[in-house]
């Protein structure tokens, strides 16, 4: 019997969780069968049971993967000197969720935002979801502090602010632009570095 | 027969989409029937048909009434002088919604933020609350924008500042702050305001 590769098996994972996330994306998470997904990545199904025991471990799967993407962004922004500033890694960490997930609908839309909103909603209901959201969403909030520390060493912010709230600020930011890409299409990056741009000008002397 | 006053007829509107609301929040929107909202305002079937043809009209007409309630206080914030600035609109954003609509599940979690992400992913599948969102959404990002203009009024803001790119930002830390309130519970409102404050802070001569 022919060794299967571990190049193989991730490439088969990786087909699977891709094939979900456009289904999840593209009908949503409840109106979405395991059949669905074995017609999308057009695989049997002892072949996908064997990397997923069903919808809910996808789901998690796929968010896990994504809140690890933007933490490993955001932790190598960190080492950067100067600090990149929040309006240059708003659009990077929204940069690094389409390299990540760049499937989109046949109108051109980008599915990632709705397959977002899926999952903030599917998790509402869904304890295991909730819970590898809060694990994630920990880390990147810590990562987004060091950020905010970074700022600080380096002279970009005074030293009383609070780098955890600021960290919860700019995941805000992502989380908003993401949720009005999912309802009202796509907005380029220049946008998202304008708009947070003005924010942290105001105020300032001019 | 007794004439049914308006009054009477505006305070059982309100009953029926206070319970669809938290029907809704606490359960999903494909997860609530028309019987659990019965249910749960103790109406019977005719006394709710003859406000609201079913859950989508309910679902609309709770989201365009927040939706106008946010569009009301930016527009009156845009008449004070000198205008308040983000640290404090998106705080006071947030505690008109809570205002609107205070209901809280049982562990004393209030249920709007829940709502709120419900209403996003059902609009992804629902054109007509699509078009409530987006003429909603269309009216606030000129009330931000309106905001952002006084700022370069006051001198708050350079004149170059991208207002409508602006007014994307702030409603997105709006939407990111209430999504993570919805999956990790509350937020404190002066964690809004010290989050949002530091983002303001980046970058200026400290």
């Amino acid at each position: 019997m022919a060794r299967v590769s571990q190049e193989h098996l991730d490439a088969r994972r990786r087909q699977i969780l891709d094939g979900a996330a456009v289904c999840f994306a593209r009908n949503g998470f409840h109106a979405t069968s395991m059949q669905d997904v074995l017609k999308e990545v057009d695989l049997s199904a002892g072949a996908v049971y064997r990397y997923f025991s069903g919808k809910e471990e996808l789901i998690a799967a796929i968010a896990s993967e994504v809140l690890e993407t933007v933490r490993g962004t955001l932790e190598q922004a960190a080492r950067e000197s100067p600090p990149p500033t929040p309006d240059v890694l708003v659009p990077r960490a929204l940069a690094t969720m389409r390299e990540l997930r760049p499937a989109t609908l046949d109108t051109g839309e980008w599915l990632f935002p709705r397959l977002m909103i899926q999952v903030w909603t599917e998790s509402t209901r869904n304890p295991e979801l909730t819970a590898v959201l809060a694990d994630g969403y920990a880390k990147i909030r810590r990562a987004w502090s060091g950020m905010a520390q970074s700022y600080k060493d380096a002279g970009l912010l005074p030293e009383d602010a609070d780098v955890d709230a600021m960290a919860r600020a700019m995941i805000a930011l992502v989380q908003g632009f993401a949720a009005q890409m999912a309802l009202f299409g796509d907005i380029p990056p220049r946008t998202l570095a304008d708009g947070t741009r003005a924010l942290m000008a105001i105020g300032r002397a001019v």
